[in-house]
């Protein structure tokens, strides 16, 4: 057995079945034990954004890491910013790294580049398996790094020689390490100080946003009075009706600071500390107030909802009902708004669905119109990497099984990563993507405004996508994705509708 | 004035007018500065390896850098294989990075990453101006990195607190670094050996390859009987009538170890030594003889053309006219194949063309067609990072300044940066670009035949792009892209013809 063949089948025999692939040469002899070892499902991406952005969307449904297959250092770069999206959305990844052979490195061919050091900014395990009697106790290794809690990525480089040579050895399964406890100190700070002080706040982020978890949040919220909220940018929350309504720290500076002044305690439950995307001339990095104090009842690799569950215990709160978020909006008409479509996808929405969430400026308040809606996951972009929700799309459709994949879009992000409405075709996924197609970067243009000038005739040169305008039926269609446009809201209503109730992939262009 | 102001002055005063963009939050005060201070041309791609490897163009063709404008390490990260292209083509580039303010970087926000360790693999010189009184002499620094023989990239970090903080003071232009000179001893060594051995070989690379170094190596070569050849892959060469008729070193292993297999001797100027670009399994790495002697007559770094004249001069080798490489060919007729493409260029190119070559399998024999062309200049992939030319022609095409640029391009490496072609249509670039549409990875197809079998279902699922289709010319139109589809020669030769008169891009798919 050579070692590409001891891979797959020790990635097989760990749990990993689908493959996101973008091989080249060095990677043939893997490509072929996929060929001969039946099992793996290889799904091909045309740009390795798609492949790492899909792995990533993978993980965050299935709740398993799907395996990558890169080519080199420069097939690994291309892959980088998914990855860098994964990392912050923890999610783990087994992402396989073919390379040039062992014994080809030293000649420095025009392909070979430092794949170890660029793997290393965005993995949280690399290893070069450099004999082939290596490589299935190294895959092992990779799916347990992967697993761990809260999901790593998981960069396994293998030489082509690694992958040709006999000797390779299939290795069993590797427990997944048990999810970390929280401290029960933490649990009991975290109870004297909800019993004692007011204007606490409970920041929600990781695991502690699926329903179980919520279920007990609400519990000592009803018990106690503490505020629940999202982290800004989640990797998955579990929304709608028998959820709770929950907002989100705003993006804005300004409406983040405000939004938190109200707190003197937050408790931090598998989240981060809420600080600002970038940091802005004579604004704050931090958001809480002067004088608030923060706490962690769980760091993000700690299990949330068994630490909820102790501390509402621990408070004695008694079981609490999830609000009633109201009735189910109606399908709305008229002209186009932020409101309308978030609105309208509340309505259409079927049970289940999945919302792949990078509309940017556009959707800034889609939260607040969507809390009546049936129950279904919405997920974010964690690492700012623009580009992240063709090929998390992709992934999501695959690891949730059939549910229907609902993509807000914005335009300039989308063409960042386009190449996955290919592969959204090829693999017939249920996915619906909405193009917020205003035709430029409305964020910069106010972050530019921000810097106290309206841009200039340069300015714009760099902020504006007309000239040409962008045709995304036409482009979706050339991609093998049906399409059509949509001005108001009835016709993107008919075109959702239409949409859910057909397999594959379809792309509504909505014209902001 | 604040230090992005700083920034742009400098880079101005140290000649680079050129910024190929793709801006996000962090470099708003960067693209306000290039707003105010006139005289930079902003040219904006919608992905970041469109901005690096329109840059890595930009020097082949204009010979002096250009500057990038990336956003964060993820930005940076999207922009690598671009890079590394430039990198082994020896390209200049000053490549501007933006990051995180400097005391927002220890919050870890989102789009933080390790920025300087992804640019040192792809990088001759990183730094990171962490202070705003420093951007304008680390910028005049970076030019000089850039400019430094035979051409280097020069990353330049910019925290957006450098960026937005008064203090920027503007640097003067630093010397451009002297070429160094062969080492005497060099040419000498060389010149005894011509005059005492058979079966040597001049190996040309780089800047051994433009048409005053040419005229001296034909006179060497007229004068001992020595052979020519130009590397495998090469940034430029220039071609066509009054240039030398040279190939290339094989990029097939076996066909490589064929055509080395004669000499005794390879005198390597501005060369790397002649290896495989992958390792394969019982097959050589090293391209010459056993027993074969390499010599260096120039360094990458050396000046290859007054180096050759020097060991012409000792050689007593009288001025040599270049060969005649017979009458230019005829328009071709009948149905396609790549030595019918290759004399439709051949035939139907205006003068001072610049072709962008990433034709794969299918252009290994393009060059012994063109040799009767007009004379014009040849780029090729040096990295192998793939998706090289669609961003390059964008970048060549402005270096060159209105000179007619013709992409050869494979269909499978213009997915990965298809996005260039909206920014040849908003730029109204002259490229005519010719798609070699077989729908599929037929390198890869080959490829896995050399490991020995016949690619079966979950293989093809990797290596073929039908299924479905991509539509070139509905998505060169939806990104503003006139095209037309040839199916035999006479379209092709007509479509080409139409497309060189008319200003602005067009694509051809050409459905071989």
């Amino acid at each position: 057995m050579n070692g590409a063949e001891s891979l797959v089948k020790t990635l097989l025999g760990s749990g990993v079945d689908v493959c996101f692939a973008n091989p080249g040469t060095s990677e043939m002899h893997f490509v072929a034990a996929l060929d001969r070892v039946p099992g793996m499902r290889c799904v091909l991406g045309l740009q390795e954004n798609i492949v790492t952005g899909a792995a990533d969307g993978y993980w965050r449904m299935a709740e398993k890491p799907a395996c990558t297959l890169l080519h080199c250092g420069p097939g690994l770069a291309n892959g980088l910013a998914g990855l860098h999206d994964a990392r912050r959305a923890r999610s783990g990844i087994v992402n396989v790294v073919g390379d040039q052979a062992v014994y080809h490195r030293p000649f420095d061919a025009p392909l070979t580049a430092d794949t170890e050091g660029w793997a290393r900014g965005a993995s949280a395990w690399v290893r070069t398996s450099s004999r082939s009697e290596d490589v299935g106790a190294d895959a092992a290794v990779a799916v347990q790094a992967a697993r761990t809690s809260p999901g790593q990525v998981a960069t396994l480089i293998l030489p082509s020689d690694s992958s040709w040579n006999e000797g390779g050895v299939v290795a069993a399964a590797l427990p997944v390490p048990a999810v970390p406890q929280a401290d029960p100190h933490a649990i009991r700070q975290a109870a004297r100080l909800l019993r004692e002080k007011r204007n606490v706040l409970l920041l929600l982020g990781g695991l502690a946003l699926r329903e179980g978890a919520q279920q007990q949040a609400q519990r000592i919220a009803a018990a106690t009075g503490a505020k629940l909220l999202a982290e800004g940018s989640n990797a998955r929350i579990q929304r709608g009706r028998g959820r709770l309504p929950l907002e989100r720290v705003p993006y804005v500076n300004e409406l983040a600071v405000k939004a938190l002044e109200p707190y003197e305690h937050i408790i931090l439950v598998n989240a981060k500390e809420p600080i600002g995307f970038f940091g802005y001339p004579g604004k704050p990095s931090r958001f809480w107030r002067e004088g608030c104090e923060l706490h962690a009842l769980t760091r993000l690799e700690q299990d949330a909802e068994t630490a909820l569950r102790a501390l509402a215990e621990e408070l004695g709160a008694p079981a609490a009902a999830m609000p009633d978020p109201g009735p189910r909006p109606e399908a709305p008409r008229g002209s186009l708004s932020p409101e309308g479509l978030a609105r309208a996808v509340a309505a259409l929405m079927p049970d289940g669905a999945v919302v792949v969430d990078e509309s940017v400026t556009y959707g800034r308040g889609f939260f607040s119109e969507s809390h009546a809606a049936p129950p279904h996951d919405w997920l974010q972009n964690c690492g700012g990497a623009i580009g992240y929700g063709p090929p998390v799309a992709v992934g999501a459709a695959i690891g949730a099984g059939g549910r229907r994949i609902i993509a807000l879009q914005a335009d300039g992000s989308a063409m960042y990563t386009l190449q996955a409405l290919w592969t959204q075709a090829r693999e017939r996924l249920p996915v619906t993507t909405v193009i917020l197609s205003n035709r430029k970067y409305q964020i910069l243009i106010g972050e530019y405004q921000n810097v106290g000038a309206n841009p200039g005739r340069t300015a714009m040169d760099m902020l504006d996508l007309g000239n040409p305008d962008i045709g995304w039926v036409q482009l979706a269609n050339s991609l093998g994705v049906e399409a059509a446009q949509a001005a108001n809201l009835e016709t993107l209503g008919d075109l959702m509708a239409q949409s859910f109730s057909r397999p594959g992939p379809f792309l509504i262009e909505l014209l902001i």
